[in-house]
């Protein structure tokens, strides 16, 4: 079980009002049609629903995880109508990788998106795997390749410090990619989400809630994100109304991250009695 | 008329054939409904794409302009079979501004959605705007601003340096913002277009076609951006669908401006016959 | 008098007595021997203390301010044993920078180094100054310029929106700059200073102190920085030690930046005793 | 044998006589004294250049390289007149860290300063370490840490992408360390620096010279950087004047990223003849 036991979105103030989720997909029907989508990590969490998104606006999904997930795969089959296939991969072992993208193309040919989503991310491929696998990988031209990482990429994070580097690593990695393989028809992007209540973020980084108050109070628009509402921005940054977007960090965080990095967010806690006080003493302040 | 002389978008190499422009309407139908729209600059290149599809998925726009552009406005609302209002408005003259938005609110109400395009952008009014202009403004709740800017805004570049400095200050001021009033219903994001074939853009900073040429040969994708393009990006931020992205600076330029920050880019020009021989000469490097 | 009353420099934890600060000049005596510096706002805080840094290392000073600083210049003179001349100008008056400019170089000759210090910098110029103007400044040749601007210009803060978005233009018009006047043999290099205790910044910014002990916890050295240490530094980027730095901009915040911007900076506070629950929690987690 | 086979200054255009190198020590004697410094690929190019500074200012130096590096080792000690140690060892293997780090401590005590320089640098330690490891790793406090990156760490590059995502992921890690350690008396900094010629990175990255004249041309100051430049800014980033810089990550790069990442750069190569005419184009346009 997990969470505060409810479907509840917690809000800091009223202002989350005003920005509700919308979680329908907003793309045009079809805009997935007859295109293939490798979506690691694609059994729970955002990458479930960016997985759901994509399925339901006509792709063919392929989902990979640690375990065994044709059971999720099913059940995203059957409620969007479109085929969802599962293959078993470890990210962090190249041969896995390897064998699981051989699957991959037997069964329905090379991919059109790549979706980069598990926790671990794949990192260690572009310099481990074997001249063989960087073949298979390399064929993939014409594919929209989307990594998942965080706001605390760029500017590290206490506590979190392997994983800041990590994800920073992986947006470099997908940056030098996107300038040097454009001219193999590839593309490469990242999302960097703010938090978002799925059961592996939270009840690893959060499990006592300690943390979930703390940050929405320096969530600009009071509330956390939705799976539904990265899904909807992975299915367009992935679509080919984006074919023009590439090496392209977009951050979706409902404004956490400039609040948290401005030096006098602290002061949104002055009251206004306090603010007409401090005026009047800035005012009677002569000389430099 | 303008440009080339046709329609053709100009490509530097074979790669662009993989990123064609889709020039359609992304968001669903209806996306807009109810909702007004204020777009700076909305007569002409960008502006006019994205009053176009903002009109088209069912929003109520006004667009400014310095000059009176009426005439652009009937052709968009008989084109998409909604309103599109035009006022008068020089965005640098803080007076102009306040009796703009003064008209607008009059005419059509608050506006849930303020594009500011003009190539001038508007980062004066903040400081000058009177009292009651603030007042008026900051009445603006619930709205999704987007700001125009450009890929050089943060790194800075020759030949623009005033241009340069006043989107840099744009791009702060509105991250700011996001921080600050996402208590009052207000998002605010960013746009860096890369080089798209306007006649306002290219004109003035491309007369001659020189630097056409130059740019193609930078960006990863291979082409120029269209307008279109740029207008399904906008529709999907000042969207609903965007509620939880606010702060956020998105890059739209092919790959362009990661393609012209990496230290090795000029290497792209090496052939597979000099590689080999520099892979040979590395090869025998003993020692450091 | 200012401040709290006393030299006291205050702390937030045990940890600032590992990183007292450094007061002394640190580069080689004679280091700007011959050398002409124009610095604006340079009768107080910052500027004065870079002024004295400069003038003691040999450099023959031009300061600025919108008030007569004759008195400032001399007491700076008789400790250094070095000439420093006072002008009056506002940077925010073409007008008033063009008459310093030109009364500067009848007196003193070309500075080697412009130290744009002074509280609204001079972002104006660029655009205002009459073409007379422009040719004295380009005429600058061989000169290091320097900005200070602030830890929040990149990423902007609520409550200091204007303030944010001019120090970015500066950022920007300087990087610009860089990268194009390499070839008149010009640097253009950034300070960003955290906070520091001048009597111009914390008497407008903080009349109540409240503020300072919020920036306290969330400075990673744990203390404040002083004006010496902004002078030390500055003194390298002028000087031809730095001759190969151009176009950088640099933090110098006693890690105030980085502890802000990390997402996960909050937890902190969490002591010893939670930390071990949450890990327990956390590992008795199963699945995704 | 080396490089052009000589020790001149390769420069691009005639700028670079304005920016000619520093090559002596700039802290006053003595600034060092009592501190012991570890750094790592020590022996060679930009790591023995900062030695030598290091140790000419009074540290008791220690070098750290996978091969056996005593004779490098007394070569500097004997021009500074302080000790210098050698200790083999490999960054890339966690176990060979904690080996040297353990004969480091016994031979000369903790040390007050380490620079990462290693061109592999090391980041896999923080994850891979032995909890004893880091134990002793964590001990070392009142510690500066510098790691020495690239300019491309943040923006990527074509064809040095598994390098690029290293970098990054080590500047991530720094950052991430200074807000988390300031309260253990930890400082962590970086200096990403552009292309010097040193004949470990142009050996192996510009065997047939190619790349050095296309960089010449893209670097603001006209010239390549020299390693005395890079071992004066770190001699200053891990000396006690720079204890309230933390977190800051530093581009000595001769202005070559702002050039690099600028758009309209490749415009420099405009005539003055051809500018007239583009002019005469932009003031024939009418509207937009
Ligand atoms: N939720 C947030 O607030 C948030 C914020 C920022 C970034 N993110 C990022 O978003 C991504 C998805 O996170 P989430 O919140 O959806 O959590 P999640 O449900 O735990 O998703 C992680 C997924 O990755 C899979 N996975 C983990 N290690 C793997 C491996 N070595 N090989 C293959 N698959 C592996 C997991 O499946 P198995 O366990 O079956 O292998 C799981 O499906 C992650 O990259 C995360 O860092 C999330
Ligand atoms: N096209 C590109 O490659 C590109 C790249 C990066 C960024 N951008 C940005 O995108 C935005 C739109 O550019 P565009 O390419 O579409 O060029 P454009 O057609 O010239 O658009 C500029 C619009 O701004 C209006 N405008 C200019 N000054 C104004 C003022 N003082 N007050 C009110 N309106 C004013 C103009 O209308 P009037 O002349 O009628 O006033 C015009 O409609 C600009 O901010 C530009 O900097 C464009
Ligand atoms: N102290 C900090 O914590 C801190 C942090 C980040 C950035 N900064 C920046 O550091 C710089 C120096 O600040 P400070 O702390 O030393 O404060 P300060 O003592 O108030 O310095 C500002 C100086 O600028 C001069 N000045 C202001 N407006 C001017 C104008 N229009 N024309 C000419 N001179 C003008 C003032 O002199 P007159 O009043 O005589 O004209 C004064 O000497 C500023 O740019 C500030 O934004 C300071
Ligand atoms: N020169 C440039 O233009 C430039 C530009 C940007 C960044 N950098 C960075 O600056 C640093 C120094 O580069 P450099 O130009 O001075 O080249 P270098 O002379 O090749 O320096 C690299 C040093 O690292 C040592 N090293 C390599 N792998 C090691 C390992 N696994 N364990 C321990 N030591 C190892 C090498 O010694 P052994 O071979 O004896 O082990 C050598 O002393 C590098 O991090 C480089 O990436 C250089």
């Amino acid at each position: 079980m997990f969470g505060n036991g409810t479907n509840t979105l917690y809000q800091s103030g009223p202002q989350a009002r005003f920005f509700p989720p919308s979680e329908s997909v907003m793309l045009l029907p079809g805009t997935y049609k007859n295109k293939v989508a490798f979506i690691t990590g694609g059994g729970t969490g955002l990458g479930k629903a960016m997985t759901t998104t994509l399925s339901s606006l006509g792709a063919e999904c392929v989902i990979a995880s640690t375990l065994v997930i044709s059971k999720t795969a099913d059940e995203i089959s059957q409620q969007t109508g479109n085929k969802v296939h599962a293959v078993q991969c470890n990210v962090r072992d190249p041969a896995s990788v390897e064998a699981a993208v051989n699957q991959l193309v037997n069964d329905v040919g090379l991919p059109d998106v790549v979706i980069n989503n598990a926790a671990g991310n794949f990192i260690s491929p572009s310099e481990k795997l074997s001249p063989n696998a960087w073949r298979t990988i390399t064929d993939i031209v014409c594919a929209a390749f989307l990594a998942i990482t965080t706001i605390y990429a760029e500017s590290g994070s206490v506590f979190v410090a392997p994983s800041a580097a990590a994800k920073a690593g992986v947006e470099t990695l997908c940056t030098s990619m996107a300038a040097e393989w454009g001219r193999y028809g590839t593309r490469f992007n990242i999302i960097q989400p703010g938090p978002i209540k799925t059961k592996g973020a939270f009840s690893r980084l959060d499990p006592t809630g300690t943390f979930e108050k703390l940050m929405l109070e320096t969530i600009a628009v009071g509330r956390l994100g939705t799976p539904a509402e990265i899904a909807n921005l992975a299915a367009y940054l992935c679509s080919d109304y984006a074919s023009w977007v590439s090496g392209a960090i977009i951050r979706m965080d409902g404004g956490e991250y400039v609040s948290l990095a401005g030096e006098f967010n602290g002061l949104k806690k002055v009251t206004q009695k306090q603010w007409a006080i401090m005026e009047a003493m800035i005012r009677n302040t002569k000389g430099s």
